[in-house]
């Protein structure tokens, strides 16, 4: 769900860090991967890790395990469409999807701040229960820890989780190449708009709902009509515009974005409008970019539209050769190209 | 680490939640299966949790899959033996082992609050890096995520791990059987002194320092000496008492210990008589209690004495028969014979 693991991420123009973690540490953009290029990935370095996706591979004589975690801080705990259970579940079973894998097992670590209503954490658990259900996996291990009233804000929920990946299929960051197309499996921005108003931050009210969901179902769907699919990522944290900078960066080419085509709800573009936002940043907790040969699109699209998280499902872009540094470009309605750049910074903290 | 996974555990007399999660409900003891049942547990039910282990086993295609979960919320983050980092990697690695397992790779979710030094960070990285590579583990996927100022308490992680398990080896809490000796691997208390002292609730000082360590090698060189474990735990929040009362109830077993016996520093011995505290509940971080039978326990003390973590190992106690109701005994000093509950309520909060 994420897109900040510990990657392998050089940032164009590293910032220094100023001693203190700041809100910005927590965005998913090029702060983020400033921190963890600077603390974590210094210490924690290897072959796995350094391979840059949301997920891990581990081999394990014949069958590929992918494993995925994901700390779950999100603001307000319940939102119009879910809640921090669903988005825990759904979070790391989409981390795993993305992989080509089918995710299998999670665990799950509560941390509590005393007082919590028990009702809460039951109506959290019931809605972990439903999604668990839907995605088919089993939350196989736990823990839980609470902290005295005001060292944590209500609950934190971390969850990691395993699947097994089929022989042959390798779906990754790194894998886009010159002529493939760029899927969205939906609108974009839903999950960011939606949680800002159940936070009253709009100052208008809206429809948006969440479109948090396990998209394991959809994705294995479409891996049941065509395995040329070169990368899957869900874009969270950061929204299409940072996970399509991951995807430049990873498989060194350049990606255009066709801003027309781009589908928005129109409450979304509306609220993005009013707050100066770009919702090509804001996050989704539902939606699957998809990197492939153009022959391969209509398959693609065939499968999508037939199911419930892919209806929307549309063309946004096409990759080509990157000259000298990758970039992510976007032809703009007014007819002129822009550079769409990695989040900097904290757009929205909290949102996930 | 933990000894409040999820687990299909009947209290014995289960306490009405009370609408609200309370600071003991994260103590490990009787409150804290309480609320796993009560509201985990009804919804996340399966097989695998069902077993009621500090770990997960996975059946994958021959070989087994290992895994466990942890949140780290201890306070103070840094104390006498350790910090939060080298108990994070330490704690999920020691789950994991217990069962027999190798551990190979751990995930990482840090949940940071704004403002948190970067320099504590690096010292933290650094412990786990340094944690890994002692207990040979790789950390292969992380998540990072900031809260606002006085949202959380400078740093939370939660850690999984996946460990491999060979064929053949059945090493868990229902293992237990009649005419076992218990041994544990050195001297109890240590951890959760050493960590009151660094939160200055002593009110004197002391020289005791954490045990907290990886302590796979340790098992693993056991293993290489003899198969016949029943049982293996680290005995964690909740300490010795908690553990073996967790043992006791899912072997369906009586466990009678040896006061006597029992391995426990003078300075932690003082520091509990002068606080009123049971060294029994005070939580370990580099300890196991093995439970196997009579025949093998001078093979198994041979291993332990010749490792750095086991020189103090000594058998401690004994496994009978329960005719109605499991029960943890102890022979005390002064000759009588007492019963020794599951901890209750909060003893020492955040003390992992």
């Amino acid at each position: 769900m994420e897109n900040n693991k510990f990657e392998n991420f050089s940032c164009p123009l590293p910032i220094p860090l100023n001693g203190q973690v700041a809100i910005g540490h927590g965005s998913g953009g090029t702060l983020t991967k400033n921190l963890i290029t600077s603390v974590f990935y210094k210490y924690f370095h290897n072959p796995i890790l350094d391979a840059g996706n949301d997920f891990a591979e581990i081999s394990a004589k014949g069958s590929k395990i992918i494993t995925s975690t994901d700390g779950h801080v999100i603001d307000p705990i319940f939102f119009p469409g879910g809640d921090i259970g669903k988005l825990a579940v759904a979070g790391t079973v989409n981390d795993i999807s993305v992989s080509g894998a089918i995710p299998k097992y999670l665990t799950a670590s509560f941390i509590i701040e005393e007082g919590f209503p028990i009702k809460d954490l039951d109506q959290i658990a019931q809605s972990m229960q439903q999604c668990a259900l839907e995605a088919d996996v089993k939350i196989i291990s736990g823990d839980t820890k609470v902290v005295e009233k005001g060292k944590a804000d209500k609950i934190f929920i971390s969850t990691a989780g395993i699947g097994f990946l089929k022989n042959g299929l390798i779906i990754n960051g790194s894998q886009a190449k010159p002529g493939d197309a760029v899927v969205v499996s939906g609108t974009i921005g839903d999950h960011g708009i939606s949680v800002l108003a159940a936070r009253n931050e709009l100052g208008f009210s809206t429809t948006v709902i969440s479109d948090v969901a396990p998209l394991n179902n959809m994705i294995q769907s479409v891996l049941a009509l065509t395995h040329h699919i070169h990368v899957m990522r869900d874009p969270t944290r950061g929204g299409v515009a940072t996970t399509l900078n991951e995807i430049a960066m990873q498989s060194k080419v350049n990606i255009t974005l066709d801003e027309e085509k781009i589908p928005i709800k129109k409450q979304v573009h509306a609220a993005c409008d009013i707050l100066g936002f770009d919702p090509l940043y804001v996050a989704n907790e539902g939606k699957v970019l998809f990197i492939l040969p153009e022959r391969e699109v209509s398959t693609l699209l065939k499968a999508l539209h037939a199911h419930q998280y892919g209806k929307n499902a549309v063309v946004i872009g096409s990759i080509s050769q990157s000259s000298n540094s990758p970039k992510v470009l976007m032809h703009t309605r007014i007819g002129g190209t822009r550079i769409v750049d990695m989040l900097s910074g904290a757009m929205l903290p909290r949102i996930c």
